[in-house]
């Protein structure tokens, strides 16, 4: 067992990470296309984490927080709120443990994700759509049981998760000029920072957001980390503000924020989708989306691309 | 350069092709799912031809006639009749090989097929969407440049690139109990079924189709090329009937067609989708849908599916 980290998380941690956590994981193929090479005029690098387990890289830093609990602490369970990638991702980790998982989630949340989660065992407390309601439910949650919650992303345990992904992308892929990963909490993008300033300092590190929730972009501009007015965008993942953690790390190692809008987001889904076979979610084609509309910048680069899940309701898709 | 086949292809016909028509090829990879294998109650092993080059397995087959022309054949240019796979096939394989290509296609054909062939150099030659038609517009462009048609699977020398498909699934899973092929004119299934024989003879071939275009299970019945009254399926690559050649080969070397419902394909279709987070044609679903409604027949077998391809129109999807 691994010490719980404290500290922003440091090579040796990552390494050590990716072996513990390695049976809780699909190793990811890097998947390439010259169709979309041709269109982009970049060398593109596809990190597929939409084959991941539970059809995203939410699993990587769930696995990595619960690998460093104590046995007694397993035993009461762990606990989160969430209605999407990261409820799948801790039912998951603690159906392989053997210990319990409480998942507080919206009671508006869509009926595919509910039956998801509860297909890996867990137990669904259901709280009112509010980040107050769904706050206090999972306190006395954790009051009651004595689970231990892991947060979404501003964990350095899960960050040091997270990491584990670029880690893997640049084991495969040689000298990227830039690696682009999307934006919402930062957990991934706070990983995809550290494993690239350790095993390849001079590629750019890069994040992506939509337009429309361009917290992270002004959080950069103004040191500080902002909020959004309206979260209306179709990319549901990168809805969320940046932690104190993931903000701290994102400020120290990413080089840029690109926002994009929301046609350009729902026109790179569909590339993907049509070029390359592979079902991807909106906020995965953020990046791509950023590529596609900086042709310049980014003309002949190799550039990495994580595409961050593939967890899709098809009666509801944008085309 | 290889000769003509004129017969069934061998073994080494296979062996040689495989090496001559590489460099037109993806080696595409064989998926798994946990999931899918649950749902099942069977190993599955998928074939992911949706990955290939254009997008399907078709690739095989027409590199695999073009490349066995002579130089005065190939200056003369290469033409098929088809508004689907095919005929991008044969457009990538001219354009690769330097030549023109001529490909015959309905007037309502629809307008992203006909962009994607003409995106590969090839000229469209419209005729009215009958077989009587296609035909004589095409027979008219053969005579006209002296082009040569590669017909879209009665011919051994597309029945022998579409053998290299399963030959490198046996090639990278061992000990199969059973492979299953969609089946539409049969050019894949009997290239499977040649491959099988040769390489695991104690494996089963098994094709599928559906019900509602059920040709094949009724001339394996009557011992005759068999028609549809009606050609009204989703599976739009499995509306052909056999031909000579292909029927003489499924006759001798597969041992069962089973038959789905359309509703078991959108069924299956959608399992892959979901679960795999793959994009598969309709088509494609259909050797799925048959493991799933015969769930006691391939109770813990060892099953190696062809997913043919990849092709779908976004804006007609049946979910």
């Amino acid at each position: 067992m691994l010490e719980k980290l404290d500290r922003i998380p440091t090579r040796q941690d990552i390494v050590e990470t990716q072996e513990l956590i390695f049976e809780f994981l699909h190793y990811t193929p890097v998947m390439t296309s010259e169709s979309l090479n041709d269109i982009s005029g970049a060398e593109l690098f596809f990190k597929c984490e939409n084959f991941q387990k539970i059809g995203a890289f939410k699993m990587r830093g769930a696995a990595s927080a619960a690998v460093r609990l104590t046995e007694a602490e397993l035993e009461r369970g762990l606990a989160t709120h969430s209605s999407g990638n990261h409820a799948q991702a801790v039912a998951r980790a603690a159906r392989l443990l053997g210990v319990p998982a409480y998942i507080v989630m919206p009671e508006n949340a869509p009926a595919t994700k509910i039956a998801a989660t509860e297909g890996y065992g867990a137990n669904i407390i259901f709280c009112a759509a509010t980040i107050e309601a769904r706050e206090k439910t999972l306190e006395e949650v954790v009051r009651q049981t004595g689970a231990t919650f892991i947060h979404p992303y501003d964990d350095y345990n899960v960050i040091a998760g997270q990491a584990t992904c670029a880690r893997e992308l640049l084991q495969d892929v040689e000298e990227l000029d830039t690696i682009i990963a999307p934006v919402g909490g930062g957990g991934l993008l706070s990983g995809t920072a550290l494993s690239t300033r350790y095993w390849s300092p001079s590629t750019k590190v890069i994040g992506a957001e939509p337009a429309a929730v361009d917290d992270a972009w002004r959080s950069l501009q103004s040191g500080q980390i902002e909020t959004n007015a309206t979260t209306d965008t179709i990319a549901d993942g990168l809805r969320t503000n940046l932690g104190e953690k993931t903000f701290g790390i994102i400020q120290m190692h990413v080089d840029d924020i690109i926002t994009v809008s929301e046609a350009a987001i729902i026109e790179a889904m569909r590339l993907v989708w049509e070029r390359m076979k592979i079902i991807i979610e909106p906020s995965c084609a953020v990046p791509l989306a950023a590529v596609l509309q900086n042709r310049e910048r980014f003309e002949a680069e190799k550039v990495g691309i994580i595409l961050t899940g593939g967890n899709v309701d098809l009666s509801k898709l944008p085309f």
